[in-house]
């Protein structure tokens, strides 16, 4: 027997996938081999949510995938309420698989008597006995140092920037690109995914409010080039759109997005088709009905089962981020 | 100067109130004289929500009133992020009015891998370093022991029992009332409603599913008697149904109902429209649009209120307790 | 090798037997074929209690079983030091087998100033850093959610049940016999139970204080009825007497008793000894040198070694309340 | 207003005295002018403790006092029940008082698989959420270190140095008289002690068991002097009576034993009456029907009640250790 | 009396000032019209440190100011021991005034097997049971979510900014400014900088290692243009140094640098003196022996002891804030 | 497979070496023929400290070798955080091996307002979430109660006593030695000592301050005796100075001194070097660049290897214990 052998006799892995995304669990569990365990999860009349695991969890490695998105809350206590109904099965241990964790913008306290939300939701997590945090493209790498326990931090945009390559948008040494952040503290992450292009970077200078229609002063030259705008989410669009304004009146060319969480909240799809976008890359971490024009889905379910394959065996989640680097 | 001015310059009392039941926060602010704290609760297009407490809560007693009556999660939430945000607000005491504690039936793991819910939602609560709860009506008196805070469990049965006496439907030393429970675990809470009327109890032997159609067995006798059925709460109307069938067909003459929480889901309202009961009297714990006829809500107000003023003032709530029986 | 085996040579399981209840010890240890570890517990004269473990218990999993019967303090505290002792030996798990789990019944604070001592003893046992409870019939079933670990809460009510169908005294749809709950908190129990047979309940409607010469009146029918008083603990025997002589007098013609814990305190042998009882039945959790005549003992030995077996080997305890099911 | 008189109105004192040792309970509580708030502790046939606060506690700074006397383990869960009581009942400190605190031997682990029941219990006594800890005399002084919370470690000894002093014994620079510590480990103690007659130490060179008919060496000179045997207790009074005859063996003229605690458990009564000591000076801490004849009993009540009056009104216990050394 | 008055009466407050940067602690000391409290910090030839506190602290407020600035390990465990002292001394409330708080930088988890010892601090402190940090200028402002205590962050870039204004290097709305970020993360910061100012921003594409000499490519215009370079700290200037080079390179006029704690650790003084930079103004939250030519520093005593003086008085440390946009 | 083979397999074993002493880690890992794993400690110079460890260890069993030797809070620290840079890597177990552990002599509160140092770092290294702490001859044994993980304290004295047997300096039944303790604590320690010779002790009667020219009284005889001052460390060497002086003054014919820790801070070998001392003999728990003359050094890996393997593998410590009896 190997290692993997006896861990899979001692501690079998389980796989349980809540409402968020189920689409995006479906095809974590293809990829894996792996069944999703049974698992009802009713929404009663009164507001209130009830769980039933089919099946025993006793001395399993269980891996439960839920991605917080709207609505947020129910979400969010789906999955807490489940994590309390593993631990109380005598569950091995318990990894939340999280595409998508909600109120991660809210990871500071920037005006007097805010909460830190992402802090509290942190906490609530670890309360319920989990033993890690299996994430992608946190909106600050700091809220890892929320946790008390290991966070697997994996990344999506090298599979946004990947698109690029491979549909000729960019190449890996590309002078006519510019890689756009929509404000000042995306700098680093604009400047992160401009390598894989080995392109420059712009800043749109985005002060105060941001609405759809006003047009910002750009930090870098973008006059005559082809613009990337990159950020973590998108949200209302608003920020998208007043990138694009403003880029394009500083004399870009082309606008192209990329995005690892695609929320579309309130009327984002509407407002992003009416852009003069060429194409919107995003990821699966978020599942809707309706999406804009011109979106690119790349699925992070690759990402995601080797994370989780990687965990399971003990495996250096390092080797993930060395491998992404190798395809480019 | 005495105790309470010094309390109140120490530590001044200031007064929240979520957005459960405005109406019933707004009712014990006024009975206090006390203005609710301006506090702004954003639901984000996203589904996120975001809170701004407008005023400074340095060393301040706070009691947050919220009811976590459906949107039973989004409630529920709303609290915690409030009580993170005065906690970080450095507010002296931070405690929790909950005139509805959903998931309060939650309380056991009745089958192999159920969650215990309502313990779930003490720890959560406990976590943001919440100093006391103040709630009322308890599905089970046992959930005060998940709490490792201070439990102030107020009961308003008092109140409904006191209508029945107010309004001439049953004395105070009745032979022809009978309380009747609608189901086997009620049988305490029945004898105790019971003992203001000096009444006899009878209890639904019910088994199995509880449609609202079906009968059942009575333990106890009911023919020909005036039968009060009390419970701690309503939900979709189909206990009580099931239950005025049974006693009807027991022999009851009329039918009266008592209960603290009015939930109400689902189609609740035309349920019990249809049901031949003379009065529902309820609390008003939880607030609707729209409620069935022949019912009668008695405000918990002036118990909450009271409560607040006795905890804020170190005063032992056990007052509270023989007024009411005075009061009888 | 297979899982067992595996699971034998990492973590070999080791049996303690605490000073509550040895008889019982031995035969868990005798089923399960696994010696008793040799472990010294002095009570010294100044009434301190030592202990001395014989034998390593380094990366074991070791089940500590210990009925907290009377002395119940010295018994609970036994159970605390070993535990300590265990855990800071560096055993892999420790699992508390607790037959007989005292307090159980100081559940809630029925009045101001009322410690809540079932959770205090949660908290206690909790803290000296043990992995799982296993109990029996707890006196409310929320006790489970005073706990954050694991509680495996398994029922010896069905092996009571079972005494009476297999001597004749009851059949598994008989009218002939009526399951009563002594007072108004057992109605759910006695309804659980009475379904082994098919039978109507009844319930002594005990108000105030339980004198052994009291006559309560019944809700519901036992004239001309075999009786089957059930409770879940038998302590001073005062509340057996008054149920018994209150079913007399409602014109029962026979009375049996099963209960799952019997204490047995006071003077409740030479009580229940009065009584015109045919039969009491109860299991051994609970050990005594002299016992009320007319007594029967199902032993629930047989059930706590499956348990432990079960949670060993990572079986469902699931199956064990199936199998339960099967043999009625 | 003062300061004390802030306190007062804010937070009033209560004393509560449990069963260990009433008498002294009730001494300090004299010295205080302060009630004893009454409080039932129940102990019910089957073994259980209920206890019953007649009054409210409600934002006051209450004050435990219980000796852990034998029934040691019955005393320390009275303790651990009121204190949750207290908790419930919000109180805004609990201080616990403990003249006597039983297991300060079992403070380290001397063989494998031996539990450190000292912590144990300081782990139990803080987990109930109590403030602090005032007790006297602990066998070893890195006992505090076992709490988190402050710990008001006040020392009896000097008491019992005054009472030599006083009666002419010894004086306060005596060439005539050694100290002797009855084995290796109190030779600090004894140090300690003889610095209040400038005297010289003896060490009885105890190896191996102590009975009480062995006679061992000694490590310095005795023959001659007058010899005062100092222990932190009086358990069996085996290691006395060898101490005794070891120095008398010396050469030692008279015998006189210094201890703070005296347990007198098993037959110590009888063991000390039978030896040749001319005084047995003790603290009462510990309260008994039967005390060894020539036995003096020194009261710590002045020294506790000052520990209490000084920690309501902040004031540095540091200034009971100066006023005791000024009395010298 | 009013509130001020009560609570001087009743936990009067103390300063402890502690051996990171004594200067700025004995000018907080005296904007108070406090004493720094006695404090005995002694460093052992063994490398452990002991404390003495010269006085009682018993109900007092505790602020302990603290820089942990170089030597970082030894200045942090000092905190800590002093912190573990005060809490056993029973001291009311520990509030750690914190100028510079070290390991900031270390706020994520950027390579595999890397420790986020931000967080580590912060659980560290928080273990020894202070009550509250007020610090200056964090390195991200996430780290305020590492804590569950409250968290005061004061901003000493107004300072910074109000000097230049003062000095006629820049106006409040100047067209030959521009505000110059070091690197990517620093954009924001450079952002908020730039409003007191109403100028452009520029950002150093600094790209791989960081050497002094190194010219990197600028992103926005600084041609023509003053500049002044802000960053939260100067470590060994190597990263000042590259920015001066690139901005010069890039046709600015002449240099600045604004930044709020001044490390200048290995050879920084000499890095600095050799740079064409017109001045470089700092805080004085570290202490050195020797500065930078053309160095000034500006106090942050008034900041600090207004924010002392507002959190022990529940004053809304939001008042700071906007007494510093005032004055503006 | 065997449990040893399965375990290496399931959870490898994992060396890291600190750099407290460097020269004992190497040694360690030489005889458990393990690698010390690549770890980078990089002090930068703002004080600062980072870690890299080179190679994965989830799922692994990581034994930290750290001796906590001057500079104390430095190395204190480097363990603190390659322990929590361990945790976050998902390692399945962290033990820290700590052949010297600082700060144990801060063991408990002698004074009012003092820290108790050696609860603190118990308390910071539980914090980091490790499993287990082997030390080696703590001050006090009553320090493995501050922790409540398990610890494995090992001793060094039995191999320093064979020394004295192996090169003929004492036999093991020896009227010509004196075991002498250098003050009233360490008394006990040289009766343990003593025993591996069968030989009488003597203390030095050691009151007020140590000089090294002091010359105190001895308690027991030491006259024409070659003795042996044995201690648990070795600090600036004014202790061993003025027993030396001491016994010399009683009429002792030869000196040697044993002690496990050999701290030498400040002119410790200055002052032992003019000492007219046989021989000094310690372990090599902590490295120093310069010894005093006529020492000998006995190497504590052979026992610290055992002891880690012994953990490894879930072997009783005990045998350690067994096995160093038998070789005496």
């Amino acid at each position: 027997m190997n290692k993997e052998e006896l861990h899979q006799m001692l501690h079998p892995m389980k796989l349980i996938g809540l409402g968020g995304n189920k689409a995006l669990n479906e095809k974590i569990a293809n990829i894996l081999h792996m069944p999703l365990l049974e698992t009802t999860v009713h929404h009663f009349s009164d507001g209130e949510i009830a769980v039933n695991i089919a099946e025993t969890v006793r001395g399993c490695d269980v891996f439960v995938i839920q991605s917080i998105q709207d609505p947020v809350n129910e979400n969010f206590m789906e999955l807490e309420i489940v994590c309390d109904a593993l631990h109380r099965a005598s569950a091995h241990r318990i990894n939340c698989v999280v595409p998508y964790l909600a109120y991660s913008r809210s990871d500071t306290k920037s005006r007097s008597r805010e909460p830190i939300t992402a802090k509290l939701v942190a906490n609530l997590l670890q309360l319920t006995g989990i033993d890690r945090l299996i994430t992608l493209d946190l909106h600050a790498s700091q809220i890892q140092g929320f946790y008390n326990i290991p966070v697997d931090h994996l990344h999506a945009l090298p599979l946004l920037a990947q698109y690029f390559l491979d549909n000729g948008i960019a190449t890996s040494d590309d002078d006519d690109v510019v890689i756009v952040s929509p404000d000042h503290s995306g700098t680093k992450l604009a400047r992160n995914f401009a390598t894989n292009f080995n392109a420059p970077i712009a800043i749109v200078d985005q002060r105060g409010a941001h609405y759809d229609d006003s047009v910002h002063d750009m930090i870098g030259d973008v006059k005559g080039k082809k613009c990337i705008i990159v950020d973590d989410l998108i949200d209302t669009g608003s920020r998208i759109a007043s990138s694009t304004h403003s880029v394009l009146a500083a004399g870009a060319t082309k606008v192209y997005v990329a995005a690892s969480h695609a929320l579309l909240s309130h009327d984002a799809v509407d407002v992003l088709n009416k852009l003069p976008i060429e194409q919107i890359v995003v990821t699966d971490t978020i599942k809707h009905e309706k999406y804009p024009d011109r979106i690119v889905r790349v699925s992070v379910d690759q990402l995601l089962a080797r994370g989780i394959d990687y965990v399971y065996n003990d495996r250096s989640i390092h080797q993930i981020f060395d491998e992404q680097n190798r395809i480019k």
